[in-house]
């Protein structure tokens, strides 16, 4: 299996267009230790001709220009994008499907939740629905995703529910502490070759870490994972925002309970960090934060990071 | 008064994503006689600080990056994008509201047509209404455009409605020809400064050009008009489409009822085609339809264009 990073950054992107934070400064400045990156999403194939776009980035159509396997190749209307695996209904995961417009054919995979979001929002029409199918994801229960027309490509999905928070749009305030979130707001990709080489981990947006979900990660070949926030009050902290990580829905990377101690012993042999928000200090390659995360075994993820397995 | 053209592309942009045809793909090739451009927007200041972006295109992100004039200046979060004002509410003209996410202060000004389409999708509240005003625009009524703290901008709008056509994605097919088309769904803007130098249209749609809307064009200093198709059955016979211009609510640049034609005797200073399909051969820099646009007195629109009036 061929995976291809196409964006490694948080909602808003790094730089964020509306973020004066140092970081996003050298970012911006073009210093070759603050590379840019755009916002969240991977690309998976098993035979590096069909592609599945995990998340479907506002980025999306810069992401297709700068990764010359998402060109299209025969014909005169062609995509090797074949089908899109949604984990959330963020605008960072969901806005991309916009940019797939209008007469490719497509398969869109999301919980019934997401699709119910997509289906109430008439704007996603623009998918035009003679070309592109909406097929709906049952928690724990694997499926071997399928181009368009019909032809098995290899990938077998298991979609599981983490900790996590109804997207930000959403949110009801009327429906107490948790917005009104559902065990399908958030999911994470459990993803293996239907061969049977290997298997890896998608979640990007993961709340904490009980020890049930810990243990369902254990001895997994490779986890891309939610790298969101160094702190749980970085965005406090560094005066850009008001919410805390927790807040948002996303676990940080240190203390106690962040993922650097929590995934410390689970026997994970590549670990991964994506969906990094554009104040987290990992970001820079000369930060101690990035040293750190290195130091304990973890990746950070850029855009065109190439992974096999 | 300053432009800067954000993106002269048509919806999908050049290249469009799923697009092969020999146009995208010299695009594609970075062949320097046809660069590549995000999708149509400009953006209008009268200071050089203050910014209001007219349409806000998918590649609104990329488009920040990419003009220095658009970035944060002073404290944290900030951004010289101080407006929004809507042509119409096809896709390629509002996907880039959800990217000026998510607490910081912006009008957006649109017909009500257009604002209650934004309504009903819910996904537009990730612009907080608490930081974020939506501001009607009335036919015919000049506005002058305000910053959010509610300066005057110097900017003059003077909206009006134009043939043309709803947005795709809110088609009615039971609603006979035009698919419920109303006469908000698509409008111009006549911009000047209040100080009353000069004053341009910008037209990124119009279906037709009746003599009424003729005259009102007669005499202005600058246009940017719709150059969505060189003809009318372009997507048709270059194979990559089955829809007319005129099915779209564009007209074409040639032909006895093509823009040349009919805006050549107007005495308008200066002409400049914006919102141009991936097939249009006016992209292309040594085509005889490029030589025929600058015989006949016009330019073609690309990213990072800047006019001064």
């Amino acid at each position: 299996m061929k995976v291809r990073v196409l964006g490694a950054a948080a909602g808003g992107g790094y730089p964020q267009w509306n973020c004066n934070h140092p970081n996003s400064r050298r970012a911006r400045s073009g210093d070759p230790a603050a590379p840019q990156r755009t916002q969240s999403s991977i690309a998976v194939s098993s035979d590096g001709r069909d592609w599945f776009l995990f998340n479907a980035s506002p980025d999306l159509r810069q992401q297709i220009n700068e990764n010359e396997i998402l060109h299209p190749r025969m014909g005169l209307r062609d995509s090797p994008i074949r089908g899109v695996v949604l984990t959330n209904a963020d605008v960072d995961h969901v806005t991309g499907l916009l940019t797939l417009r209008e007469s490719q054919p497509l398969r869109v995979y999301a919980t019934r939740r997401v699709l119910s979001v997509l289906a109430a929002n008439s704007i996603f029409n623009v998918l035009n629905p003679a070309f592109v199918t909406r097929e709906p994801l049952t928690l724990d229960q694997p499926v071997e995703l399928q181009t368009p027309e019909g032809k098995a490509s290899g990938i077998v999905v298991s979609p599981f529910s983490v900790p996590g928070k109804v997207a930000l749009w959403l949110e009801d305030a009327t429906k107490g502490p948790n917005f009104g979130s559902v065990e399908e707001d958030t999911i994470a990709l459990e993803v293996r070759a239907k061969s049977g080489r290997g298997r890896f981990v998608y979640m990007p947006g993961c709340a904490e870490m009980p020890p049930a979900l810990a243990s369902r990660l254990r001895g997994t070949d490779l986890i891309f994972f939610d790298g969101t926030l160094w702190v749980d009050d970085e965005m406090i902290r560094e005066g850009v925002g008001v919410k805390t990580g927790k807040r948002m829905g996303h676990m940080s990377v240190s203390g106690p309970d962040g993922t650097l101690a929590t995934l410390r012993d689970l026997g994970i042999q590549r670990r991964i960090f994506i969906h990094i928000n554009t104040t987290n200090p990992i970001l820079l390659a000369d930060s101690a934060e990035r040293r750190a995360v290195e130091v304990a075994g973890w990746e950070v993820a850029y855009d065109g990071m190439e992974v096999e397995l």
